[in-house]
């Protein structure tokens, strides 16, 4: 199995940190993102969407959206509740990430990481920063009386939530006003076979 | 088991067609988003994230986020593949929406049809307009040769896309430009038990 993914990129992280967690073999490989890799012909070839990460299976079939892909790759093992109601849990926290978290911390993060604050971009930054100081607190609320997301059982919803809340401080976020949110993050760094996003 | 829900919303909407396929009974609890009934201490005290729609079963517990609570009410049944990979697909183009397809197709639509067109508005419903145009043409391109999102399947991938797609019209998109959305379109309205969003 390939990877096609960016290494500073939470999304792409999630992956590898499942494959680490699973001890699943994969070739990872090298996309660069702000050089325009994903919009090559041959990378559209493969994921017409031009976005990452995405994996491609030994028979060429390919997957995109990485809480899809997460899924897919911890599919029967104790990373997915077997409950019914715990698994959809678990989506609703995955769902939640991709429409309400990553929309603002991931994008507060590219335009300070990756972009450098331009200025064009400065409005809405602190427009993220409102919405996302929301995210965090629901968050924080939440693990108030949650070890991890869905209660006492390490899932895909941690890893998917894990990715970029970790490096909100890159978005200018700062996880000292968020004490649950810190002692989950080291909950969710003890786990066996857990790697860090530059590991 | 309660949905609370507003009726013209796309996202409550994958519910209500989800249940009527299922042939599942339900009560539907009206909440109007625009009134601020998301925001009572009542409603936040079921869902903290202030959002519609949710599920409360006859126990008390509360599901949030529509493509969880459709994944819910769904598990076992034949709108889910059981093939894994297929399965992995069709959450592929449940992130696909929430992430990529609702905030431009669906927002345009609350901009025209819910607020009305407001001035500061406009120049984000124009933006909406061109990615959204990227997100029709990548689903009518996939269409060419899909009857429903996974191929011959009916799932819960063609129900979440054509909760908003099929009423794109009214955020100002024309189907017309794409033949293989309006077939598709019709075949899921084809589905027994198919019920229409004012039904």
């Amino acid at each position: 199995m390939k990877v096609y993914g960016d290494e500073k990129s939470g999304n792409c992280y999630k992956i590898k940190l499942t494959l680490s967690l699973l001890n699943i073999d994969y070739h990872w490989h090298a996309i660069d993102l702000m050089a325009g890799e994903t919009k090559t012909d041959q990378y559209l070839a493969k994921n017409p969407h031009g976005k990452l990460p995405i994996i491609e299976l030994d028979d060429g079939r390919v997957l995109a959206e990485s809480n899809a892909i997460i899924g897919y790759l911890a599919a029967n093992s104790s990373l997915i509740p077997t409950d019914e109601f715990e698994k959809a849990l678990m989506y609703q926290w995955l769902f939640f990430e991709q429409y309400s978290h990553e929309p603002c911390i991931a994008v507060a993060r590219f335009i300070q990481l990756y972009q450098g604050m331009p200025a064009e971009r400065l409005a809405e930054y602190e427009s993220l920063h409102v919405t996302g100081a929301g995210v965090l607190t629901l968050l924080d609320n939440h693990l108030v009386d949650h070890r991890f997301m869905i209660g006492q059982q390490f899932t895909l919803a941690d890893i998917a939530l894990y990715a970029y809340t970790h490096v909100a401080h890159e978005g200018g976020f700062n996880l000292a006003s968020y004490p649950n949110i810190q002692q989950w993050l080291a909950n969710v760094e003890q786990q066996s076979g857990f790697i860090g996003m530059f590991d």
